[in-house]
């Protein structure tokens, strides 16, 4: 998603061409280009599948809402086992139209879960609950803290149900490096993702994320955390930031690189 | 705030007219006007001054901007005092320039506490911490949660240093009831504000707050947290909303006592 101007053989191309060895999908683009076709592509660029991004939106009220729900994550699932990754990132869902019930919500998470845990099992993948900031409570995710998200996936066991640390989110928080250790001790840290906090936030705060270095948050403190918690898996860096999408994608993506190195490496 | 488009007069007026005893001002307005009139006026129309916004910005390391913003936090204690009411709220400060961090720049609040607390009670006003949204730690207020506000107030006595507690601000954290419940325990609940979440958030994220029932919130279930923690005073309603500025105010005034008669009360 850093560069979702790249076309997906270009990003395939791109990143053999930078060393990059793995790399985070989500699912718009690999629908658009086929999900067997994408496999094979990155297989063939010797790229590992990280995570797939993104499943969830499990707060809906309405049945025939959270049977279709629940249909689109199963896909999802299964898309992930194909393109060769264990982890399906979820973000939970915002509430319901007029709806003022953030906990009732988190318990229609936690229903959905008890369904779609066993299934991803059974198909080699892990759910991966990613707390969004705050500011996105209302309308994209009611899981705002890794202590919401742990409470949740700690309800099922920790082969079906983690979470996703990513910087952007969690920077704020003082008890998410406590909550990182529990993570880790209880094998639920699935995946960890770097952006930088940059202000002023645009008009929707969707797009505002700062390339790592720009903005608020030490990178290299949280890497600390989630190593010292035994994380040993792949960094991801997604940044959603319009001023990246309008450059050109392979600059942006050697940027990227050079600033992974000068900020979150030894 | 919520009617920022009034004159000092004109609020006074249109506040007695609506049956509105209290009132909370922000020091600008009152600067303009002069402490010492204002606080003739408010006595004159037999309002209440419920607290004063607002103290804080106490991050700074430079010495010299660190020395500054005791003064002016002094001079707000003051203007407290003259204006009648018992309460300076404090928004903290985000990050200095460049740095990133957080736990230094609240440390840096604790220090200032130390020296104005002291100040504030000689007064006879107490300081109240008040958390911003997360969305704020960088740029406003590294304080994000009211559990962080108590932190740093415990290390007082209760009798300078406490929280205030503003919906819009806490209303996504299922930490934030507890909280609460210990706030009012320690004796540290001095002020309490209510807004409502509305998206989508404007660029700076700034002056988005929603009209009372217009948004996410149970504003009613969060003034039973208050009041069952033994919370027995002024509700103070703070709308920045760029909408609401732009119509009159005493539209503006009388759809607010409304929407509070409507969504906070029995």
């Amino acid at each position: 998603m850093t560069v979702k101007q790249l076309s997906l053989p270009d990003l395939a191309e791109a990143c053999a061409g930078l060393g990059v060895r793995a790399v985070g999908l989500w699912r718009a683009p690999v629908h658009a280009y086929g999900v067997a076709a994408t496999a094979r592509l990155m297989r063939d660029a010797g790229l590992r599948v990280t995570t797939l991004c993104r499943g969830g939106f499990l707060t809906a009220t309405d049945a025939g809402e959270r049977a279709a729900a629940l249909d689109d994550n199963r896909r999802a699932v299964d898309e992930a086992a194909a393109l060769g990754t264990d982890t399906l990132v979820l973000v939970s869902g915002g509430l319901p139209a007029g709806s003022r019930d953030l906990y009732g919500a988190r318990e229609r998470i936690a229903d959905a879960l008890g369904v779609l845990g066993p299934y991803a099992r059974e198909h080699g993948v892990r759910l991966a609950i990613e707390p969004l900031h705050p500011m996105y409570a209302a309308d994209r995710c009611v899981v705002s803290t890794l202590a919401q998200a742990l409470d949740l996936a700690e309800r099922f066991p920790a082969e079906q149900v983690g979470v996703t640390v990513d910087t952007y989110h969690v920077w704020w928080d003082d008890r998410a490096p406590g909550e990182i250790a529990r993570a880790g001790a209880g094998g639920r840290l699935h995946a960890f993702q770097l952006a930088d906090w940059i202000t002023p936030l645009p008009e929707g705060v969707l797009e505002g994320r700062g390339q790592l270095g720009d903005g608020s948050i030490d990178l290299r403190a949280w890497r600390g955390h989630v190593e010292a918690a035994g994380y040993g898996g792949p960094i991801e860096v997604e940044l959603f930031n319009a001023g990246l999408w309008a450059r050109d994608g392979r600059e942006v993506l050697t940027e990227t690189v050079e600033r992974f190195r000068r900020h979150a490496m030894d």
